[in-house]
């Protein structure tokens, strides 16, 4: 199978090598399974050779953990960049709009793959299951050194991780032309989670 | 290594098989590795046979997974029993008094064990962390059918979870003597977390 796989996408973007890599990678954990996945394989779909595939990651393992350290990353930046004045869920707002703006085409394109591929193998649960836990315990950190207490940070940082998702989920499962970023979805769904606090009882 | 390890705990109540093999494979674990780590190591410390081991687990995985399908299964039927004039957090409240009631020594006996056996092992980590996401499901389910809207339902469980697992470790951390189950420190825990919503910003 040839990257032709990828046209519909590449009419509007074009993929390096590093983006077919992970979106063939996502596709053949889909197929086959994790696992019985290997590195040639991923280089082949991808029309790489697999000194390129090693140029760009370490290992498949190391495919999938990059993106979650840069999300980590982006999260707390964002956060430890609000303003002194900002609430906690202001503060995790503006870590969704600092991850949100390096968030492009690319990510769109691979969101429902990625969550076929997950849905398909337990290892991938558990590898996604554990970013979440990650991404939860990066934003808590950020919260905690700009002095918002415990269990505040905590709490907080879940909201962040479940705004994040669901409007990711919303984003690369929509329209592809509505011309939104995902920080539209994700802040409107930190809003929902928000006001949803009102109801708990 | 024989039985001796767990003559502290023995002193005040009797594990059986099944207590022995949990807290045997949980210790193996930390030491040498899950992967490493093969069932008739884990009878041979438990004391048991093989056959044994197979009696209660089919394999070492299970072992694992038993623990967690249990407690999403107390967790939602204690929800699903709460009066229907409960508010979503009375409801995950009466969900944690559930689980909490069949929370004994053993469990309070693992607590520290099963979180230096998780530290040591990125398998463990991607297990726990699944565990926390199936919990989390369980109780959304359990909500959802009450007729709880999402994301209430959704962010009402993100607080059980959270409110469980902290009042797991307070628990199973602290002073054995104290007379207090597990409810007492889970319920602490959800109302701290519900506080806490009220500086959210």
């Amino acid at each position: 199978m040839s990257p032709v796989t990828y046209d519909g996408v590449m009419a509007r973007w074009q993929p390096g090598a590093r983006e077919r890599l992970v979106l063939a990678a996502v596709d053949l954990f889909t197929e086959q399974g994790y696992d019985a996945t290997t590195v040639a394989q991923i280089a082949e779909r991808a029309g790489v050779t697999k000194s390129t595939f090693f140029r760009h990651f370490s290992d498949k393992r190391e495919l999938l953990v990059a993106g979650q350290e840069t999300l980590s990353r982006l999260l707390a930046e964002g956060i430890a960049g609000a303003p002194a004045s900002a609430s906690p869920l202001e503060a995790v707002a503006a870590g969704l709009e600092r991850a949100s703006s390096e968030m492009g085409p690319m990510n769109r394109e691979l969101g429902p793959r990625l969550k076929a591929a997950v849905a398909a193998s337990t290892e991938l649960q558990e590898r996604d299951a554990l970013k979440r836990v990650g991404l939860a315990a990066a934003m808590t950190a950020a919260l905690v050194a700009r002095g918002v207490p415990d269990p505040t940070a905590h709490l907080a940082a879940e909201l962040g991780v479940l705004a994040f998702r669901r409007g990711f989920t919303r984003w690369s499962e929509g329209d592809r032309d509505d011309g939104k970023g995902l920080a539209h979805y994700a802040l409107g769904a930190l809003n929902d989670l928000r006001m949803a606090t009102a109801s708990l009882g």
